[in-house]
């Protein structure tokens, strides 16, 4: 019987996924075909199945990997002894994907697949629901330790960052001149100064 | 010879864009007819005409009248007596118009015709200039009253702004729960203190 590593396979599941999301992101989704992704991974076609069954699953598995990294971030942060640092390095890392060379192309498949394709648009949902509710966890416990304002209410407060993280996203992807994350110190200083109570900022 | 009242003309101009927008939002650009926009109008198809040439030029002039709408009121606030409340009043009536109810329809329009069509996408992006540009001049102008820190990078905070505005648009059309314009207070207090200098942060 055959062993699979499991670093080894999810390493590889990784690596079609990058290969992937770069063909999808310079060709488009309906001009790819899993020969090109195969291509672009180094892997034959028989060894792609493997992993995946179709480039639709494929496209899907981008996202779905997606979720699950920031939610294991946001699992981390929300017993990280510093809620608010982080909360800042929540919000850095999903700014630092706006690094992507090929960002406005995968950002226009996204949203074509998610007009045509309602899993797809639900599975969005969900990971966007992942992220408030992840973020609300961690302000409130910013809150309770005192760390910034306990009158800002912590759904509200989750959504305005969620404005910041994903208009960086749009204005990286419209503005090659503008790089969101090299300009993190920015993000840093509108995340903190909007949620520091007064009592603080004049501290 | 018939005249024609500059501002009767002007206004009946507008109230075809509004409704032309509502039957682009709601049907898809794609799928809706002039026929629909008379309708939706309540004029006679030679009367339309009068106004626009075809479909595509409504489409146009929709983001032309948006885009002129911005600008003129970046002018006034670029030699209003306060600056930084100025510029507040033009992020205010930005985000005001994620109010509109057809907004994620008429946004994926936007995007799907940026890019079928260059000479659109090259508008909406001279209008994302003028935006940054007009925003930068009224930067300037809150520094040199000492109404903000001078030492940030007004292309920078200009850029943050838009952050700010396009972020709005993204996650109320995303979440219908999210009612940025209503939450306006929670704009302004972004803003402001992202601006503000240390010193005042500490008055």
């Amino acid at each position: 019987m055959r062993t699979v590593d499991p670093a080894k396979h999810e390493a590889r599941r990784r690596h079609i996924l990058t290969a992937a999301a770069e063909c999808f992101a310079t060709k488009g989704f309906q001009n790819t075909r899993t020969a090109d992704i195969c291509a672009a991974a180094g892997m034959s076609s028989g060894n792609l199945f493997h992993y995946f069954a179709s480039k639709q699953a494929i496209f899907t598995a981008i996202f779905e990997q997606d979720g699950h990294d920031n939610a294991a971030l946001l699992e981390q942060a929300a017993t990280a002894d510093n809620a608010l640092e982080a909360l800042l390095g929540f919000a850095e890392f999903m700014v630092a994907q706006t690094e992507y060379p090929h960002l406005a192309g995968l950002m226009l498949e996204v949203i074509a697949n998610a007009k045509l394709d309602a899993d797809f648009a639900a599975l969005l949902d969900r990971n966007d629901r992942e992220n408030r509710d992840g973020l609300i966890t961690v302000l409130k416990r910013a809150a309770a330790a005192g760390q910034i304002d306990p009158a800002l209410d912590p759904v509200t407060a989750a959504n305005w960052i969620l404005v910041l993280i994903e208009g960086a996203f749009v204005r990286a992807s419209a503005d090659s001149g503008f790089q969101p994350y090299r300009d993190k110190a920015m993000l840093r200083r509108m995340i903190t100064r909007f949620l520091a109570a007064e009592a603080d900022r004049q501290a």
